[in-house]
């Protein structure tokens, strides 16, 4: 059997994973692979207690695994983006191919790796980025590459969609489940990269890229976290029938590409509602296959070194039989699409999307209020879906009105709501939430 | 741009849906598979008038397609194992690479089919035979690569999962459903292959294969279809917190295999729960990742046709560089493991697999049944996870008590349902179903 070597750079959650379940599992996978893979060198600041090396040479300098002249295949799981980058960059003039479970390297660096890659002829995978476990790359590039995508919604993550599912179960408030789940662990000490959405932009940048053929657009996209999500938006949607999710979602019109994150109202009957706790689910719908699903652990040691795995079995199976041979033949495109292909979108601006909203207003309980706010919306257009008022509660003066409107501009939602805000009966800002029906 | 062309055996419902969208997404295709695809002959007794096949060639034989040198990938589409066997083990002899949707030819006679394209180095890709559009094989193949797989477990027939959900959602009987899935097309006039089971079984064990590393085991698979499947048990399962879902089962223990068709309670708050309709989902536990799970259409025209393009586009990328190098070279092995490492299990007789049970026990209304038959089932070591005992309706001197055990062995259910149905106060038959708690 044909002999595949890897170097590890990084043995933390996600190192100390590929490195366990490689020794694990090792016949299974060089039985798939076809090729003996074996982790030859790594590079990790310190050793870790779970995570026995044996006779692996250890370096502390991570730098010393790119330059090894026995390794084929460089994997990069120390995060961040500018030793990463740098990193990877070496290990490509070197001539390695490299797989990474980096989301923001990717989305920050990816088109200046690729061209690197493409220059040396290397491959560069990326599967572990997005979704963890869920093989979601390999769907998008493989999969369904008959189709045109015309969007993908997800929660991509877990942090997000972990607060937002326990608040709806426990009924508890944001700050306090937060509390909670960076005491499980599920969020960082400083856990704004998750629960405002930048996490999940990174690896929604990269799902776009490889849907619709289009540069890595970072710095376009569109983020809003959860934090302002409180109990009641959570009880009056489930009212309405829809949960509420952190969705990243990439659409493509006549229009141009609507790249966003946000807390979205899902009907409570979609696949995608159902999806709790820390778990990831991607849905994308292709004009020949229709909506598919995709759901799994989007994070953690051994979920993450699952994907990780995946790449270095796909590297493997494409350089085993001569290695040289790589050179003359990367049989996927690193983002799906041969170079030349990809172009460039124009990116909407948020308020030049189109969608259904949530909307409550808080109004002072008296006669004629119902007819004006649904006046507003029908003078602009705005027809409502679905609409609750609830009787006042004891002693209280005002009420809520709660509704979903049909899909209109972005820009049309906000006049109305300006407009509405201005009555002397509007007790506070209008609360407003983007709903999307899932193609459903 | 190098080219790769096919030949399309089959212009029914999933040949002309592969016409169809390989003309409308022909630009989108070329540029992810990196080369430029054309269908160059088509094999079909007729012509169809919603697929126009402009100036490509349509032979009448579709021998001709297999015997034309232009042609680098047959595409077989035209079902049934006797002519379609010949077809293909023809098109490989002539040393071309073949993509099918035949889950009844791979199933019978894949073992055949692989020793041979293994001899010619050839591909041959059979995405679509399984849950239709869904990229399955692909995430058994390549994506949980780096997993044991546990176990697989799928909703891989749309025609039962139809009637199911019908029979549910409508309250109506199977026959009443089954005639209007009939009339809609989901089922064939005669309804034997699909509600008995025999589709779903050449799937599942396509899917065991690959996820298990075993030779294709069609004889060895049992298979229950959904016939007895009254309202009753749908409406008794509900009350418990159950669905009633078609299920194909493979499941790996020390013991051997499990591998098994049958109808079965799952959990109504598990993602395959929802799966509703003529869809598909298949569910997949592996040792590092955990479950994930991949739904979407499991039939259809465009949907199958996705699936099947996909495999050209696989084949295409991998020769299109140089058609030589492929016979050096095949990255991923046909059944996801090279041919030496796959080993023949014991597949299990049916009444040794484990399982959860639903049983239904109509008894005469007096005082002492309920402990008799508690007594029965705590006498052989079941414990009882859920218990209902209705009130008897006026006029009724029986009662129904519906229970769910905790996982046992099936010969020792199937001695206490022999022992409880001798007892004299019980009026019918136990009626028992296989429950899956999938993980949860």
């Amino acid at each position: 059997m044909k002999k595949v070597t890897v170097g590890l750079c990084g043995l933390g959650t996600v190192g100390s994973g590929v490195f366990n379940v490689m020794a694990r599992n090792a016949a299974l996978v060089n039985a798939r692979a076809g090729c003996e893979i074996n982790i030859v060198h790594v590079g990790a600041r310190r050793d870790r207690a779970d995570c026995p090396t044996g006779s692996v040479p250890v370096s502390r300098d991570i730098f010393a695994v790119v330059e090894d002249p026995q390794v084929d295949i460089v994997v990069e799981l120390i995060g961040g983006t500018d030793t990463a980058r740098d990193l990877v960059l070496k290990a490509i003039a070197n001539g390695k191919h490299v797989v990474t479970a980096n989301k923001a390297l990717i989305a920050h660096h990816g088109a200046e790796i690729f061209a690197a890659a493409a220059d040396k002829q290397v491959a560069v995978a990326y599967e572990a980025a997005v979704a963890g476990g869920i093989p979601i790359i390999k769907a998008l590039r493989d999969g369904l590459v008959a189709n045109r995508i015309e969007w993908v919604a997800g929660i991509i993550n877990g942090t997000t969609n972990f607060i937002l599912t326990e608040m709806r179960d426990k009924g508890s408030a944001f700050a306090d489940v937060l509390k909670e789940a960076q005491r499980l662990g599920y969020a960082e000490a400083d856990p704004t990269f998750d629960v405002e959405g930048i996490d999940a932009a990174h690896k929604l940048v990269i799902l776009a890229s490889i849907a619709f053929g289009m540069p890595l657009e970072i710095k376009k996209i569109y983020t809003e976290g959860i934090t302002k999500i409180t109990l009641e938006y959570i009880r009056y949607a489930e009212e309405l029938g829809y949960r509420i999710k952190h969705l990243g979602i990439a659409r493509e019109s006549a229009d141009g590409v609507e790249l966003r994150v946000n807390p979205t109202l899902v009907p409570d009957d979609s696949l995608i509602a159902k999806v709790d706790g820390a778990k990831n689910a991607v849905m994308v719908m292709g004009d020949a296959v229709g909506p598919t699903v995709y759901s799994g652990a989007g994070a953690g040691s051994e979920p993450t070194a699952s994907a990780v795995i995946a790449d270095i079995v796909d590297v493997a199976r494409a350089i085993s039989h001569d290695k040289s041979k790589y050179d003359h033949h990367l049989p996927v495109p690193y983002m799906g699409f041969v170079p030349s292909a990809i172009r460039s979108r124009e990116i909407l601006p948020i308020d030049s999307i189109h969608s259904a909203y949530y909307l409550r207003v808080v109004v002072a309980d008296k006669p004629g209020v119902m007819s004006e706010v649904t006046q507003a919306l029908s003078k602009a257009g705005v027809s409502i879906e679905a609409i609750i008022q609830k009787e006042p509660q004891r002693g209280e003066t005002q009420v809520s009105i709660v509704l979903v409107t049909n899909v209109v501009r972005e820009s049309v939602i906000n006049s109305v709501i300006a407009d509405i805000e201005q009555k002397d009966f509007v007790a506070a800002p209008v609360v407003r939430l983007r709903v999307e029906t899932l193609g459903t």
